[in-house]
């Protein structure tokens, strides 16, 4: 399955995924510009249709609706101007920021034996990436993480990019005059609007934080924490059993064009090194990965072998490769694993259970708690942030909220403070497998322990009954815990626990996990977060079809439901839907009352001469509402249907 | 789409979908016998294989798994000892209960007036259900409700019947000694043990409903209450624009086999009394309507034609077929209508806007509010339960929790009382599009206003923006609030808001809602709810596959799924997931940890010689782990594959 000897060399053939880059019906890419001509933020400007307004003699009006801005994470694959090729990769946009700083170095080779071996390797040339880039990291002594600008009050053109991309709700719902339902937030700090200097303070306390590899100019800076928009990571990644470098990079464009915030690369088969330069070169959004599972293959899948030489060299290579953020199991202490011996399912976690036997095997603490600054020194010289693993967390409903859970969590929290003291950005991650009311423990244990550096969780599932529907048992647990706080959420497929997710499975999981996010962010009361829906219910009240496809988020799916029942492309623009039919809509008798309650307010209002008979005065009414009410959808009107 | 003209009959030529009757994996049906020989509980009972377990000369010793009984909505439907045939009905098995309460009488013709025209119109022989049932009602002056018995200390066999039914996990669990996590029931009266003195109370009490009208005596007893088991509703029914009655008998016993609890008919389209008869004599499950729906048709779809008459001899017509509850939209009062004109998107129920359109042209009280006395006296008579409409629930996120929405659902409340005066069985219906953080203010007003009758509630949906995904929008919703206190939750399927639901359509939506009921179920900590998160836990632990598959609640998609990624029937006895292939399982390792700490803590017991020497210690047990833990799983071992 995976890739072995081909005629041609993979640099010669391989083409994007023709599905990731056609265009979103009825949307148009846009750029907002900074305060400087580099800082061009990309959106999808999605078109309304007018609304027709009746007039008292009868006559349509016209009433333009505002299109609607949405946050876009499909990168350049959604520009027709863009001329995508993966095998150039993407521009690196960000290199003159970082150049400007002054403060990295290109390297006149890479810093990693593996990688310098992998290079010389001649029969990987035909999977090998042409364009490789010459790695950079900071000049000795300084450090390059956002984090230490934002704490010494520098707001780089990344926390300027994100502040714009974060406040574009909220922008459109002032124009608008939009107002939404406060939010509950938890004593979250949600500011009333986005300014960099919010996205820098946010930045410098932890709270947030930005994934951005100065190896990886080509990423289109966003943010992660609580107090901004809920995120979402999808999985890649090919496997012994599995899947080539190709169809790698298109789960990538296809997960970004669904909205992934950022893509993990989780590959344990063959050629990983050679697959992640493909995938991180083609990724608008930050790539993560757990490096202990490449460092287990070049031991041979024998976890007692690892060794913390060969760690760290697999850290510089992913760093220079420019992968955005790593997975650490540094809280798997040799101390909890007899603690998981009583569970239900033990250490689900491949992470934490590669690092549990090594514990054992050597009887010695976990050499990525014992290397904990070393490792540090390692991320901030590139700038790539931790994602503190959780490797003990829960891998049933059984074992949920159990002492190797927390105490994990405990040690997470201490290891933030380090990496802070090193301004090495930090998340924290979580479960797993929680029933609904243990999930919000979980969320506060998690504030408290790690000072409220951003929560990146896994679901969690809320039963474990329902194999082949693990994005809904998961989709459900991370909409609430997105709504206490967490600020990234982890999908889960359909095919969790069963298989291997192909495309349609990377997108089922993305669309559900967007759902949840966004019903994350409506709860907070997020600024701005309900601009679309309420764009999408004025559309489905006008029956504005077109629009209410376009402005959901899989307008494909939603049209082929449509046609399903009502095929012919009149009924796009018919004024009922196909629950109720023609001849009984409840939105269409909604129309009428709203008229009659608007025609009694003028009547009022003007009428000055004042009903005598209460009776009289109600068959009045009922005689109006019967004679205008009644024919107020005119056959024909709009296109209107009979079957 | 309809059938119009054939040229043989239905009652020929119906056939049940044979989808339905297929017998589920691994699966027996039993019955459990209760205190008579008549009251035989179907359920439905899994059985596991054995774990393997290796002795300390490595020998394999199989230990057995409990089988798993799971509550079975799928009726006779699923018992191969079970004659089927949809041209005859099911069979009657509460008649005798029924019959020897000696409070019915069995009426020598049926009572409505358009039953008996319809009965007289030759042109319908072709789709006429052929064995009709002559209707049963109360004897003059008797009440036959269960309320009724309820509050005059009767224990019906049907109440027997439910308890049994519910108690079913909780025994199990006490059998297994199982232990589940304490959940959180905001103050419900869930008890320890299910008895049917507990069933009688509840119902006598109004917390609890069962629905079973006299003339459905083919349904299987269940309760709706919020201190048992969480139930689902499906929908089916035909409109204007669609399906035969053999598709809708097929939509019936497809979505009771994936585990609705009730269904309800919505018909709108042509020939509903018919397609109802067919529905109600093949359903083991109780049927709802919505009898304004009918009785719109009756009128020519014009809403201001309706009158009390016409709606009476509606109700009638369906309590004499068999109609289980009705949902009844008396709550739309004429004051409320105007608050609707200021919302988003108006009035979405089909039913709440029949009622406003009438209330406003006729500037009168809605009919059924000043009626709703004489309507109890229908209910008491057939023991129809009452579903209490939501008419002015919120069809978008922006309307939620608005006055019109919280004024009708205090005139609920008032209602409830009035039914309850009759004995009349009531559940409360509920929203419909809110965000998450305010969906526990409908929960909590429900109660209070309602004295805590059940709350019945769509969803709800907790975002706008996803069309084509509303079965997940919505099933995060719908297990928040089954958690808070919902007794039945009223499914949605992908296709809302876009087109008529299929098949497929209809297993999504049950399935999902399976998920959020037992999701809630978990949450509230309701007894034994555990016991099949736990099977399927232990199973995907020991890599049992097929038991995994045969434990959830879609065996046929989680094998389809595994197969796509392991098609070969040796790998559903592979000791590792397709996720991580042969090599690299974090399963397998736990197991080593288990191991591991098995051994430490025999030694620890039986070894009395202290260990001098810290780090001779660590190196001993290092050693050994080397020597034991690395080899535990030998090649070829339990059909271990290598790829």
């Amino acid at each position: 399955m995976s890739r072995s000897v081909e005629s041609k060399p993979l640099s010669d053939t391989a083409r994007v995924d023709q599905h990731s880059v056609e265009p979103f019906p009825g949307s148009t890419k846009i750029y907002v510009a900074g305060s400087r001509d580099d800082i061009q933020v990309p959106m999808r400007e999605i078109s309304l249709t007018s609304t027709q307004v009746r007039g008292h003699e009868g006559e349509v009006r016209l009433e333009p609706n505002a299109a609607v801005r949405v946050y876009d994470t499909s990168g350049p694959y959604t520009d027709p101007n863009c001329n995508i090729d993966i095998r150039n990769g993407l521009a690196p946009m960000r290199d003159p920021w970082i150049e400007e700083r002054a403060d990295t170095q290109i390297l006149p080779q890479e810093s990693s034996s593996y990688t310098r071996t992998q290079l010389q390797d001649a029969e990987l040339d035909q999977l090998r990436f042409e364009h490789l880039r010459k790695p950079r990291k900071a000049i000795a002594g300084r450090n390059v993480t956002q984090m230490y600008y934002a704490k010494n009050g520098i707001i780089t053109p990344e926390m300027e990019y994100i502040a714009i991309r974060e406040n574009m709700s909220l922008q459109q719902a002032k124009e608008q005059g939009l107002r939404q339902h406060p939010g509950q937030d938890f004593n979250a700090r949600i500011p009333e609007e986005i300014t960099p200097e919010f996205v820098r303070q946010e930045v410098a306390a932890g709270r947030a934080v930005i994934p951005c590899n100065i190896n990886h100019p080509e990423v289109e800076p966003m943010i992660i924490g609580r107090n901004f928009l809920v995120k979402i990571n999808g999985n890649i990644g090919n496997s012994a059993l599995g899947s080539s470098i190709e169809e790698e990079v298109a789960k990538l464009t296809w997960g970004i064009r669904w909205g992934a915030d950022t893509m993990m690369d989780l590959s344990t088969g063959s050629h990983i090194h050679e697959t992640r330069e493909w995938i991180v070169r083609n990724s608008p959004v930050p790539v993560g990965t757990v490096p202990i599972y490449q460092a287990l293959e070049k031991v041979d899948g024998i976890a007692e072998d690892l060794t913390w030489e060969i760690m760290r060299d697999t850290l510089i290579e992913q760093a220079e490769q420019g992968v955005d953020y790593f997975t650490i199991h540094a809280g798997v202490l040799l101390r909890y694993v007899p603690m998981t011996a009583k569970r239900m399912t033990g250490i689900v976690s491949r992470g934490g259970a590669i690092l549990a036997k090594w514990c054992l095997a050597h009887h010695q603490e976990n050499f990525l708690y014992t290397h904990f600054e070393e490792i540090c020194e390692i991320m901030k010289v590139y700038d790539v942030g931790f994602s503190l693993g959780d490797g003990l967390r829960p891998g049933s409903i059984a074992d949920a909220n159990d002492e190797a859970q927390f105490s994990e969590l405990e040690t997470l929290g201490e290891l933030t403070n380090i990496a802070w003291q090193h301004d090495v950005q930090v998340m924290i991650e979580g479960p797993g497998h929680v029933p609904m009311h243990m999930i919000k423990e979980n969320m506060d244990k998690q504030l408290r322990e790690c000072q409220e550096a951003p929560f990146y969780t896994l679901g969690p599932l809320t039963t474990d009954i329902a194999p082949g529907y693990d994005h809904i048992t998961s989709g459900i647990g991370a909409a609430m815990i997105g709504w206490y706080g967490t600020a990234m959420l982890c999908y889960v497929t359909p095919k969790e626990h069963l298989g291997l997710p192909n495309k349609d499975d990377v997108k089922q999981g993305i669309i559900t996990y967007k759902i949840a996010a966004h019903a994350a962010d409506l709860a907070k009361g997020h600024p701005g977060a309900q601009l679309r829906d309420d764009a999408m219910s004025k559309a489905r009240f006008e029956f504005r079809w077109e629009d209410q496809f376009n402005l959901g988020l899989d307008p494909d799916t939603a049209r082929a439901y449509h046609d399903a029942t009502l095929p012919k492309d009149s009924a796009k623009v018919a004024h009922f839907c196909s629950m109720c039919g023609p001849k009984f809509c409840s939105m269409k008798i909604t129309q009428e009352v709203r008229d009659y309650a608007e025609k009694q307010a003028q009547q009022a209002e003007g009428d000055t001469t004042q009903l005598t008979d209460v009776e009289a005065g109600m068959a009045q009414k009922s005689a109006e509402f019967i004679a205008e009410g009644s024919e107020i959808y005119k056959q024909g009107f709009a296109g209107q249907e009979s079957e």
